[in-house]
């Protein structure tokens, strides 16, 4: 199996347009040109489908949502089905308000997505529309281990066969499935919870990746997973003593600017899980 | 007498419900999960009780308000009221523009705050309504030091009377008072001012302190407050020759993720202000 | 000739308003912080006037441009008009879609630039509406090169002659113009392509140095732009063998922090261009 590649990715140089929240939107921003991506951040209703016209995928995060931009992720993700642009869903914190379960439910609906990814309690919200989650974190409860991994990729399983997109579930154990099969990646550092928005940089890089190779979205998506979590481990190797978890965040994006698919290959620890 | 508790805040992860500025936004996000709490943003007023309600703080910043965002915090404020939650209010920039002073005049009638943080002329703009400050800056002419000192905290200790929050006046010299008790902050480093947001960044800090010790807003206010002033020293250290402002702004964040209780006392330099 | 001097500025301090998109904006006011400028950002159409009246400069950057604030660009715009303030417009994805051309261009009409500063395809977007740009950046055929070079400074000085504003064009040769002359920088180094924000950035350069400098608009722009061409330069040398483009753009703000006049005397490549 061949996982997405990162060298394809600076060679297409794919444009993403982005919907995203005011939190993370920069560091977004620059995990997407660490990978030779261009991004373009836009969100007014009144211009999304033009620059969705001119962009190879689509990237809907709802980590500060509002009106104006929850008719805006609809439109753009419209206008991507229609150009048969992938779109990739990032959830944030659904669950945790009537206001996101509803919207993230909509757009999965209304718009044909090529991935949607979040942690364990977002996408359960997605599923059930009641899981509460810790603000945008996942419930400790609920994440993926060992134990319950051959589950975890069975109800991935299953979710992306009722919504035909492929499904990441990040977590300690990252799951990446589509209706038919499941991958586990290993890779990543327990700090990377301690950087704001690795989450929704994992989901630029995957508005990336996939949009360089559509045809493969799960290779592309387990690509996407894997260059961030083995960056958190290559970041965090070079953390001095008094380094924090600001410095964290500038190397780990320094880090995808370096990958490569050697590099890739070498650092990934990942198995298809079987049934 | 116990300051607060940086060690209590590892302990309790409390989740801080921040609608605050799109300038600062990232740094502020960052900082709370150094100290070990959690942020969400979220500013939409369809939203705003539901995460309030998972919240066990709310931080209310008005550095890039607009209309939309006004009521989230008055709705957003009023709900943390009625679940019992602490509010912290930054002013940013009353007396630079008649809708800032009017909001932060309103908020701080309509919503009981916890502790109200800002420069000496954004505090006098709110008693006032009418200081003119240097954009977001202080006045020099206002800030504290250490001639003006006693009145600077009978000053904050009647407005902390006259609303029920905490008052913290930020500057070279910080002050933090209740209606009886007022202490001062010889902490920090000048160039703290060249860094976009260590105001902001601080707020959020309160906003993890005083919702993880809720009982003792004024400890828990002195707590916060001495953990970015040492923190800002201790970042100085770090400096090399060649490292400037964003830099800086990188070990501040850096040097909270490793701070504890045990640091924290060794560098104060407080004092409670007798009248 | 002399070029606007970063000594001026640090001096002067004045006050930035920017009305600019949340992709880079802590960028942008770390940029401003590092010449000893203030930043204020504040984009509610009910205080832009209030904080324009405190200011010394206005930048319009339509990176997020939305209904509520294109209103308060125009707003602000005549507001800085009428107080003699000058005025930075960064058109950006100028061409990208219909509503960022015709808001480029409503801009344009409406308010009295004092610089306009863009890539090639942007420029070009502003004069016939209708170029396409890559998203944010420059269609590689349109980029100034030593062959293209006069063609260029004569398109600026046409573009001058009918706005009324210096033009400044970014690309690896910058030209800066006014009706009657041209200058050409070669600083910089291809890597600032792969941060975001670059191009804004030395957007609020131009607000800090045009700001200071008023009388002398095209001076004062060649001083912003040999201020971050040089950053750019002396930023690179920095780099480690695990540096990437975030930390990359740490020391470029860092380079700001330090530059003074005689380290860009030493370091400017630049010429006046003859017809």
């Amino acid at each position: 199996m061949n996982i997405g590649s990162i060298n394809v990715v600076r060679t297409k140089k794919p444009l993403v347009h982005a919907i995203t929240n005011y939190v993370t939107v920069n560091d977004c921003a620059n995990i997407l040109l660490a990978t030779g991506a261009s991004p373009v951040m836009a969100d007014d209703p009144r211009e999304v489908q033009d620059i969705q016209r001119i962009s190879q995928s689509l990237v809907i995060n709802i980590g500060t949502l509002n009106e104006r931009t929850i008719e805006s992720m609809i439109l753009a993700g419209k206008a991507a089905n229609a150009l048969g642009h992938p779109v990739i869903l990032d959830p944030v914190g659904v669950g945790a308000s009537g206001l996101r379960t509803e919207t993230g439910k909509r757009i999965v609906e209304e718009v044909q997505c090529a991935v949607i990814r979040g942690n364990i309690s977002e996408i359960k919200g997605l599923v059930s529309g009641n899981s509460l989650t810790h603000g945008v974190d996942a419930a400790d409860i609920d994440l993926v281990n060992p134990e319950n991994m051959k589950a975890a990729a069975e109800f991935a399983k299953a979710y992306s066969k009722q919504t035909g997109a492929v499904i990441v579930i990040s977590g300690p154990i990252d799951i990446i499935a589509d209706a038919d099969k499941a991958y586990a990646i290993h890779n990543g550092h327990s700090m990377m919870g301690r950087v704001t928005g690795t989450g929704c940089q994992l989901t630029a890089l995957l508005g990336a990746f996939v949009g360089a190779q559509p045809e493969q979205p799960w290779e592309a998506a387990i690509g996407a997973v894997a260059t961030m979590g083995i960056s958190g481990e290559l970041a965090h190797k070079r953390l001095s003593i008094l380094d924090g978890n600001v410095s964290y965040r500038n190397y780990i994006i320094d880090a995808v600017y370096h990958m490569d698919d050697d590099t890739m290959n070498n650092h990934l620890r990942g198995e298809e899980i079987s049934q």
